[in-house]
């Protein structure tokens, strides 16, 4: 129904919208406006009342707004957050493990169907609800349960190997933590979340402002 | 000198050139071309040049390219690497404990002067190398200890209360792990690190990807 394209900008707010209709929900209100989203959320409306009428099939009531609970319907579809897609996550260090407690994924739409790592004293070990496998087996175990995404939390000079057994293991997208840059085929999805270089961003536009005020 | 405005996107492409400039600077390399970096971190090759000409001083010289150790230099001066900032950890959760174990900032200019909770569990105990201070003197720490920095791994229903704090101490930059949208005044720079809007950005690429092939 709604192809509508929708830039990453727009997607990456959607998860706000859906919590805090959530929260409303939960708290018995019926309708909302595009206006009361986006003060509560303190975005520009014209963009919140856009980025809703992308994924929403109804228009909102004149002076009454949308249904709380068919706008969460919307997003979800939209999102896809209830076609469930099974992901792994390699590595369980300080950074796996802090992704295999973090609590937001739940409603994301993802399940963690296995957590591997190759170190032989955390193989066979329970963490965050997981029994670590052995990452010998990662692509042989996501070829047979049709996994989907791969999570690459390991050090950045492995990261590549582990990023090439998903790709055999027929991974059709990848999150990847690892400071390193990996190379995909054409049709894998590769997503980098490199927090050395958003630290830097963050540093650098410190620095310019800092200079601004001298 | 090089007062160039450069985007988001170059300066996060940066660690990535200092992380590979300094790997063959140990291998004993004396020269490196624009070309070559290009290739060794997969990224289109003219947008490379643009990025080494936005900080470089000298330009390469043909056929031999840019002296590895000036470049490292120019790199280091143009983000601000060699003009440490002091940041604060707020939150030693999953999170906040996997970022205190995270070795990628060492090399970013940045040094985490303290680290709080408000758990009276935790508060006292050595994690990672410090020693959690009480969140109720977040505020005061930084405004005696001139901290520019503040990093927030809260729950989201708290990031509010600890944000505020930290501009109430001074801190200039805040960067949010918490998925809640902060409100900060006008002249106080806010990142935002949403993990769970990066994974639907992921999702949906994915299922707009499978759609695609049906």
């Amino acid at each position: 129904m709604n192809e509508t394209i929708v830039s990453r900008q727009a997607l990456s707010r959607m998860p706000a919208y859906l919590q805090y209709l959530h929260m409303i929900d939960k708290l018995g209100r019926a309708f909302v406006t595009a206006t009361e989203v986006a003060e509560a959320l303190r975005l520009n409306p014209i963009q919140v009342r856009k980025d809703i009428a992308a994924v929403s099939k109804k228009p909102g009531k004149p002076m009454v707004g949308f249904c709380v609970k068919e706008l969460i319907r919307d997003f979800n579809e939209f999102l896809a957050y209830e076609n469930v897609k099974d992901a792994v996550l390699v590595g369980t260090g300080a950074l796996g493990s802090a992704l295999l407690n973090y609590s937001g994924f739940s409603g994301c739409g993802i399940r963690l169907a296995a957590v591997f790592d190759k170190d032989p004293e955390k193989i066979g070990k329970r963490i965050g609800g997981h029994t670590v496998s052995d990452a010998g087996e990662l692509a042989g175990f996501c070829r047979k349960s049709g996994i989907l995404i791969g999570i690459v939390a390991v050090p950045d000079y492995v990261a590549q190997g582990v990023c090439d057994q998903l790709v055999a293991g027929g991974v059709r997208a990848i999150w990847n933590f690892a400071p390193a840059h990996l190379s995909v085929p054409g049709d894998v999805i590769l997503q980098n979340e490199n927090l050395v270089a958003s630290l830097t961003v963050l540093s650098k536009r410190l620095a310019e402002r800092l200079e601004q005020k001298q």
